[in-house]
């Protein structure tokens, strides 16, 4: 059994009275240390502050096309060439010169002599003159000469090399031109993109089969907790399984990171500040989900504030859940403490750290993405002052998003398996009434 | 240079009358096929058909939670123990018989001897009679005798080992009981869920390290088409670079699928046909991208039908962009015919090819979550009769959700680029009028 914190009763311990009192005063003011200590403050003001220390710079590392998926451009991309690189037939039918066709209806179509064929992957072996045309195909590249193509649908055979065209064309007609995509130079992939398949794609059509992207922050995960035990592990009574470094981990490679665990530390200040210390050296930010007695959560916050300057930058959030949250920056690496239960953490998680994540990889903080909305089910009561995430499961009716609150006895961790999205509630609304338009994060 | 399909004219040829004609012939039925040989279906309808077909049951594997994020549960996980595993309290402060504090107010304060503190990770080491409280921390484990906490700062110190309570509680006031969260043998993952961080959080407290998911099908993506080069080639004028190779694969990933790419088949049917055998032979579902020219849409719809029964489903689609689609079954293999037009690949791969993947893996076709919707920025035209994927840009505005759709010059790959999302307009629609609320489909 691990040392505990100074003043901390044993029922065996002589004169119980002194030490039981001793600790009640050390509860009631561990309990109200955010109230006490600190200002409560918003998760956005929270994340502003950390966003404004001064975060390192993304490193950048050049990565092939099937490894940047879901990766982040710190840099804008420029087309190194125009796409598409020719002028192209959009139609399976005819090359043409538009001003030939001008004026051909069925009744009197205009006759024009099939040249030959434009093959597909060459240039086509010779141009058109007027009164000419050649067969062309979908993607074929248009003949010198030509400035239009008409549908196979619009033409007639006739029975000497040569097609009656029976509508006319204007210029461009069925063509796509040299760069009408994109043209040399252009940005491509805007600073801060997260790269999707079709960002992907776009740079494979330009040549471009290597791209720079942010190296992931490595985020250090630390569990603490005298009643946590790893999930392998069959608990004792009082005992309870680690949730956070199974979950933690998802989210931060979701948010683009390379997670790394640190293991189960017991609420020992020392045995904290040693694995801190470790982490804080050896990863881009480092998160600590605190045990949920007052012990862990008293340790959590010396051992931050001890870990290098600014330090704390806020501690105890207007939210719920996740209040008794931490946020620090020690020697440029920002640090997080993270509430013990796993509802708790993952919406701080999410609030606070996963942008943070992003900002690291050169991104914006948050998505530009407008939110998600729907409309609450049911009146929700909330306190004013504060921002509340409520797990929800969602719904569609009468073409609009519904959102059915799932009110779970505390924040367990099956609430929100059983959730599809948290509903947020604005800490200027003291409750919200059923039908009421909400913003909601997927639960994905 | 590969063989060209018979009765392709060549200008330097003699009597290219003849040729041109046969030719154009070729040119028509190809360009007609869809609706000449087939009957153009709905994609709802044309997956339905390939889903009734008798679709391969997933095959499962064992994987540890870290290896298990976005991978697919085939069978319903149920708690092996309840969670939580004994009554915990849920707050920092005392933990009482709800009886001793019935009436208990300020002026009239209740008065328990303090007994003891629950060590965290532990059971207790005593009970509680009449008259005691124990300090509980959150998370603590409730003793024998207590069926309720006090929170802190509800109670006064008394300077002999006592406390004043100021307020009433209830039984069970911020206490959690055994199983509150989860019974022993509920069902805790359902079948066909995607593993998400809480659901694989849940496990863990549970103590499940290791669940069991579909392998991921393999999928075979083969790109065809004389004018298509790997993007690592310079293109001669009339080549472009394959682009599908590089977004489907990505595309494959995400619907929990692994890709196997088979390169780049020349416009001959015999190449085709002998790439795909391979391809069916390796894989679980095998996608054909056909090259834009009428050869090689008319080779790949030849090829599929002939891989094996029931060969062709579907043929031709009611849908823009993606008309010139083909899914079939050959001998239990799903084999889908895609448009060479990366835009329209990638449309028919989210409607078709993605819902085929997750049903291989045990989960529905179609995510249980409810369509995203906005509203339209300004009038769409479409066709009735047809649905039509528009690339469109979302932004909020007065609490909704906008859609403004990008009308790019055909289907150009940076047009998806510069989209957030894909608006539907359904089939029954003769084009939408601004303000209406459309699917969409977000481009993530």
């Amino acid at each position: 059994m691990p040392p505990k914190c100074i003043g901390r009763p044993r029922v065996d311990a002589a004169s119980p009275a002194r030490q039981n009192q001793a600790h009640s005063r050390h509860l009631q003011s561990a309990a109200g240390m955010a109230t006490d200590l600190f200002e409560v403050v918003s998760p956005e003001t929270a994340l502003e502050r950390l966003l404004e220390s001064g975060l390192p710079e993304p490193r950048v590392e050049s990565v092939s096309l099937s490894a940047a998926t879901g990766r982040t451009a710190p840099r804008a991309v420029r087309a190194p060439e125009p796409s598409p690189a020719f002028d192209r037939s959009l139609m399976d039918g005819f090359a043409v010169r538009a001003s030939d066709t001008f004026g051909a209806t069925e009744a009197l179509p205009a006759a024009l002599a099939v040249v030959g064929e434009v093959p597909m992957g060459a240039p086509p072996t010779r141009g058109i003159a007027p009164g000419e045309a050649m067969v062309i195909h979908t993607g074929g590249m248009l003949p010198d000469g030509s400035d239009a193509v008409v549908m196979v649908e619009h033409t007639e055979w006739i029975d000497d090399g040569a097609i009656d065209v029976m509508r006319p064309v204007a210029a461009r007609d069925a063509v796509i031109q040299r760069g009408d995509d994109v043209a040399e130079g252009a940005v491509v992939i805007p600073q801060g993109a997260r790269l999707r398949s079709q960002d992907l794609g776009g740079l494979a059509a330009l040549g471009v089969t290597r791209v720079s992207v942010a190296q992931s922050p490595i985020v250090g995960l630390i569990a603490t907790g005298d009643e946590i035990v790893p999930p392998q592990h069959t608990p004792v009574p009082g005992e309870v399984r680690d949730v956070n470094s199974t979950t933690l981990s998802v989210e931060v490679e979701r948010a683009g990171g390379a997670a790394r665990t640190y293991g189960i530390v017991p609420d020992a200040r020392s045995a904290l500040e040693t694995t801190a210390r470790d982490a804080l050296s050896e990863c881009d930010v480092v998160v600590i989900s605190a045990g949920s007695s007052v012990s862990a959560r008293d340790h959590t916050a010396h051992v931050i504030e001890s870990l290098g300057s600014p330090g704390i930058l806020a501690h105890g959030l207007a939210l719920k859940p996740g209040k008794p949250s931490i946020v620090a920056l020690a020697e440029g690496t920002p640090v997080f403490g993270l509430p013990g239960n796993p509802v708790s953490a993952l919406v701080v998680f999410d609030l606070l750290v996963a942008p943070t994540l992003r900002r690291l990889q050169g991104a914006p903080a948050h998505s530009p993405a407008p939110p998600l909305r729907a409309r609450l089910t049911r009146n929700v009561a909330s306190t004013a002052g504060r921002v509340d995430f409520i797990p929800a499961s969602l719904a569609e009716r009468d073409d609009e998003m519904w959102a059915e609150p799932i009110f779970g006895a505390s924040n367990l961790i099956f609430t929100l398996v059983r959730a599809d999205a948290l509903v947020r509630i604005p800490a200027d609304a003291n409750g919200l009434p059923a039908g009421a338009s909400v913003e909601i994060r997927p639960l994905a």
